[in-house]
């Protein structure tokens, strides 16, 4: 059972390694929404993602002994960067598992950051068994993306920011995918205004959080054929009751969408964010009645979008 | 004669009608670069450029009458954004006159601001008789992109707020078109801190400034072929005096340069700037033993760029 307490705790623990990453507006955004709209870019956070949030608050709870064996992931996203990059600073080492066929520009961004790639076949069980392997050999810690307490109250800081920094927020949007955000995001929101909504932003065609909340457990996705490639994951058995006893509603997004809305912050912010959370903004749009004249808060998760792959230009 | 005086005068008299922009750093940059980087950010900038200081400082400074008349300008580009932006602010009118060859992107953006916009034939004896005409008819105030030392000191607070904000700054580098923000950057920075190194970065393609400086003599542009479309002006009979004077030098930038280091900002630091600004970033790096372990302020001026036109992308 994590409490604001342990959200608070995290913050602390963390805050000499993580920026406070900025709070954008935009006028013009905020007339043709009809809300007031308050970006929190973590795109701009240290390895170009929340996810160095959690990650850091996981590793710097481990002792002398598991921190000499160091730490392993089988993440090949920002959460693998995010290790990487963690592991370093402390000077321990990290091992990130990834698939044979991950693209490069994901093997480069782990690389930068010091960690030691090892590939395995692009399915499940050679993953998990080049995870088994390699934590036998070595007794490295494994730091999941998502489904454990630490995890979740660090990815919770940035809600605690963000609603430090705007008051009277009336809804917050983050996108979904194993859940660690959005249930720590949840667990941070309620503690400090139970009357403040919280919505998931899911695309269409990975909608596993979205189906399990009708199918009240959790259900697998039936594609993860989507542009946003941090929203490939299946929401965890720790983070999905969070979510299902308390968020307002999942919000699905086309592919379209999330393309489109991904187009206007680029353009109108002039900022880089991935579609895995261009989808926040999509959410709001889609719904437009839902939030009028409201103050939304929008979780911009991050910026390591692949430049040679605009999806609006051929 | 402008002092310093003038420009903080500006600076207060603007400072409610613009945004006091984030200065940011990167670590990876720095580390890169063997210096340590400070990028004044006007793309965050209302109008999403710098040109709304000098536009503004020289708007509120008209009398009644001439507000009743509006203002009116021939710069399709940023500066005509930032002056419709202004101008409506104010309640007055504002008219820009563009060539009928305008990009659409340009005629949006001076449109969603509520300038007028009047074409004219894409040369300038048309453009100057349209601006004869136009203002014989209506009396309006012309408002210049850069030969007017309301525009220079305007322009010269950007780097006001840079000093102020990075204290022991050894270099700034700003890009030089018809040289507003050169020469308020420099009035700025000598009066603040004589060390205070100056460096203007110029297209290959559009270097008249550079030649002007070898010539001791104002030259006109050879060609303007150069993707960073706001530097294709030539520099100003009021400008000129104060750049010979004291720049350091002018750093010329190849065209290939721009667009890589425009590549390298935008993944990056994940912010979206125009290629007339990140030329000030390549003139860093074809130059880097010249601004080794130095702390350098690059003024990155604006981010309206056409998100349909990547140039790496085919």
């Amino acid at each position: 059972m994590i409490t604001y307490r342990d959200i608070e705790l995290a913050h602390d623990r963390i805050s000499n390694y993580i920026h406070r990453t900025p709070v954008l507006t935009s006028q013009t955004l905020n007339l043709e929404s009809s809300s007031k709209l308050y970006f929190k870019c973590e795109n701009f956070q240290k390895t170009g993602s929340f996810k160095i949030r959690g990650a850091t608050n996981a590793i710097l709870q481990l002792n002398k002994k598991q921190l000499k064996n160091g730490i392993i992931t089988t993440s090949s996203g920002n959460h693998g960067a995010a290790v990487s990059y963690s592991a370093k600073n402390m000077g321990i080492s990290a091992c990130v598992i990834m698939p044979k066929n991950t693209t490069p520009n994901k093997i480069e961004n782990v690389k930068r950051y010091g960690g030691e790639i090892v590939f395995c076949e692009p399915n499940i069980s050679s993953r998990e068994e080049t995870l088994y392997q390699m934590v036998k050999k070595s007794g490295a810690s494994i730091i999941h993306p998502y489904n454990d307490h630490k995890i979740i109250t660090g990815q919770g800081t940035a809600a605690k920011e963000l609603i430090e920094e705007v008051k009277d927020l009336d809804s917050i949007i983050c996108p979904v995918s194993g859940g660690g955000l959005l249930s720590g995001t949840i667990l941070t929101a309620k503690a400090l205004n139970p009357n403040l909504k919280i919505y998931g932003a899911e695309p269409e065609n990975a909608d596993d959080t979205y189906r399990s909340l009708i199918n009240k457990k959790i259900m697998s996705n039936e594609t993860t054929d989507t542009i946003a490639d941090g929203l490939r994951a299946q929401v965890g058995t720790l983070t999905f009751p969070i979510i299902q006893e308390h968020v307002e509603e999942i919000l699905l997004v086309s592919e379209k969408m999330i393309i489109d809305s991904m187009y206007v912050i680029w353009q109108r912010l002039k900022i880089i964010i991935e579609p895995s959370c261009s989808i926040v903004f999509a959410a709001l749009l889609l719904n437009s009645k839902k939030f009028e004249n409201e103050r939304v808060g929008l979780i911009l998760t991050g910026g390591n979008y692949d430049l040679n792959k605009i999806p609006w230009q051929n």
